[in-house]
């Protein structure tokens, strides 16, 4: 981007003043920032602001925000609600170009926290500043090395990645998930909380132009402008997917959308016009926007909906094809060569699902080549288009020895591949799950979640076609 | 049980005869069941049989079920599919009166395989012998210290508990599921595989007498006899909860059930209706015969449908909500009391949902107390029927302090509570999951599994009260 985004004033500031508590060791606050600007590290000058403390972490505290000597980009506002107001206007007269207001109290609580809200806006319109907030935990930025997360996370880094997330609560941020856990990697979190100002589709854009971020998750409660969010989502929805997850269908949820984040939900089937006409894929669980961008961002697009599987089990077969069914994919047909092919192998396997579980005790540990063997023919298959294998993570079938089958999988990944297992000990799924992801393969923990992540790449690919 | 039922050769045999492969440290076979047989232990007679061996881990291994000198009350059966109708008729003349055909290459591979289960069949009623099977793993008596299961699991005793499965697929089994690492423990498990003689309903009417049992989980592909299953599970569902996964909803999938157990799916709207007319509680996911299960092992059953939560985030809110609505729940609409007390204890909180979020900041580490407290006022308040409690496991609120949480709690359990939790570390949940169940209160690794387990509780008990 040659031109600054009135969102680089939030993303890669040159300073940033955090105004509130900003002692050390506390679970809250500045003190937390600081800790991690300092471990990302971030390159800008921190200015703590506080009257009560002459220095913090090693770094000299002001009593106000008028007596910082240098320029302020960005200020993170965590003082009570009542002081907000007073302190956005001192951040104008500074000079202030971008606010994170985490301070609750504002239009989440009603009429009179709408009032307050709307003082807000005024403020910053007057001084040309811009506001994330009120009710938010803010934003990273993990390659600038930026966070305004005031909240402790118990972990150091946070993996860096090319998932980006936009979402009007906080639980997505690194105090509400394990991204050290993860094995893929974040980009960019925006929490936008009472969405005063800067919203879902200014969000969007800007990551649009991001080259780092390749895949898009949001949580949304509502949408502020429909007309501006669906031409932004419509074009960036052509160059890199985003998946949303829109909460508040039933009425009773609607009610609880108010009062979280003062926002009116909307009529539920009007968001699913939205979505299908710009290409955003819905999900309906919290963990959806980690889990299906995992598929995305480890595997290739399908070219059609035509499931391979590939199991051990025949009761997890037909499971697997009612899920099938539910997330628009079909039992791929496979061709005669594909069951030539397998028949080769074992006179049972020649159809789809192939069920290695009968052969098992045949197979004995060298169950691993003849897994590989039976990938390799649906790689190859012009008439399978996505594959779900089935494994079996167990004491004697020890994850160690997928190893090599996860390699040669991967080499010859031309298809999107999910996995599933089911094994004796959770550690062995576990263990399993790292060593098939450092492959780029993506495990999930249970199987109507690896269908549902095909799925929604499923959908995602028709919808890019749609459009060639 | 005064009279001895026919399932007690099965579960609860003097002798077992293991016929096939029997030798010590192979991952499949008579070695396997041996092992767990000494473990349990078993206090019965063993009696291995293979023509090429003398001796396995130190019992005496017989060519053949005719040399062995005592009475065999079961007989299992690991042979190629060639020799099982010899094998059975010597079972016959030998006088055992249960065998499990651990064997495939019946009914499950086609026309050829369905011929060969019907010899079976006949050779079985010519000796008044029981099958159950082909193609599959047999039984489990978890108190008896009976196995069959010939697969190698990796761990030693499977917890005892109150949980009894019927399935018709071996991946309920202990060589498929790490029942170590949960929380609540097994009684008995039946595989019945290609269920040729005894069936699903022959063991529901034994589980109904079975004192141990509490609480029954089936996995069906069909139903043999349905008017028989109708009168049986009507009977057996007033006394302790049945949940069923029953597969093979598409066409597709209808097709793979015939090559899975050779049997016919049916018509799903049948299969619905008859759910509904017996009061079995019907789920859609493989881990939901465990995860709703445990909500039944370890809470009441709710007076009504109206759901309190208590969280800490307003996304989880309103996801909660819809998925409450999802599962026959509504959201609770709490007494003027209970509105007063959660006020006293912060202006924000009197309302449901309870969000404790916005106040964890003021509160502290001691947002443990608050959490009993706010449970404590929803388990006194008449107009909450269930609870929903979402906990946030952090390396700042850790899992330790919720110990004297969940034990306070406990002792007032009047009504079922379940709980999920988010958090910084996948292991900090797995700790919190533990600690949380070691008192009774069911953790979820997600919130809709949560508020589904809730949800069939509430089903069951709306058919329960329908009855009394």
């Amino acid at each position: 981007m040659s031109k600054r985004h009135f969102l680089d004033h939030f993303l890669n500031p040159k300073s940033i003043a955090l105004i509130g508590t900003v002692k050390e060791g506390w679970f809250f606050g500045g003190g937390v920032i600081i800790k991690d600007l300092f471990t990302f590290p971030y390159k800008g000058t921190i200015y703590p602001i506080n009257p009560s403390l002459k220095e913090t972490m090693g770094i000299k505290v002001f009593p106000n925000i008028k007596e910082v000597p240098g320029r302020i980009e960005l200020a993170v506002i965590m003082t009570s609600y009542k002081y907000v107001p007073q302190v956005m206007r001192e951040c104008g007269e500074k000079g202030v170009k971008a606010v994170v207001v985490v301070s609750d109290g504002f239009g989440e609580i009603g009429a009179e926290g709408r009032k307050r809200q709307d003082e807000l806006v005024e403020i910053a319109r007057s001084f040309k500043m811009r506001i994330i907030g009120p009710n938010t935990v803010g934003v990273v930025d993990n390659i600038k090395g930026v966070s305004t997360i005031p909240y402790e996370k118990g972990y150091d880094a946070i993996k860096k990645g090319s998932l980006s997330i936009i979402s009007q609560t906080g639980i997505y941020g690194p105090q509400a998930l394990p991204f050290d856990d993860y094995t893929f990697g974040i980009n960019k979190i925006f929490d936008l909380g009472n969405m005063c100002d800067v919203n879902e589709t200014d969000c969007l854009e800007y990551l649009e132009e991001d080259e780092d971020t390749k895949v898009i998750s949001m949580y949304i409660e509502n949408i502020k402008k429909g007309r501006a969010f669906i031409d932004v989502a419509k074009r960036v929805s052509k160059k890199k997917p985003v998946l949303c997850l829109k909460s508040g269908k039933s009425a009773d949820a609607a009610r609880a959308v108010a009062s979280h984040t003062g926002s009116m939900a909307g009529d539920d089937m009007i968001y699913d016009g939205i979505f299908k006409q710009t290409g955003v894929v819905r999900v309906d669980e919290y963990e959806d926007l980690l889990d299906c961008a995992k598929a995305f961002i480890y595997q290739p697009l399908p070219k059609g909906n035509r499931l391979g599987i590939i199991t051990l089990s025949g009761a997890n077969s037909i499971l697997t094809i009612d899920d099938a069914k539910r997330h628009g994919l079909v039992l791929a047909d496979i061709s005669e060569e594909s069951k030539r092919q397998l028949n080769q192998i074992n006179p049972l396997l020649g159809r789809n699902p192939v069920d290695l579980g009968p052969a098992t005790a045949a197979f004995g540990l060298e169950i691993f080549n003849f897994y590989t063997r039976c990938i390799d023919i649906f790689m190859q298959d012009n008439n399978v288009d996505s594959i779900f294998v089935v494994l079996y993570a167990t004491s004697i079938l020890r994850p160690e020895y997928y190893r090599e089958a996860f390699k040669a999988v991967s080499k010859k990944n031309t298809k999107p591949i999910v996995i599933w297992s089911y094994g004796t000990k959770e550690r062995y799924n576990r263990e399993l799950a790292l060593i098939a992801e450092g492959y780029s393969i993506p495990h999930y923990i249970t199987s109507p979640k690896a269908i549902k992540a095909l799925g929604c790449m499923t959908k995602y690919a028709r919808w890019i076609d749609s459009r060639a």
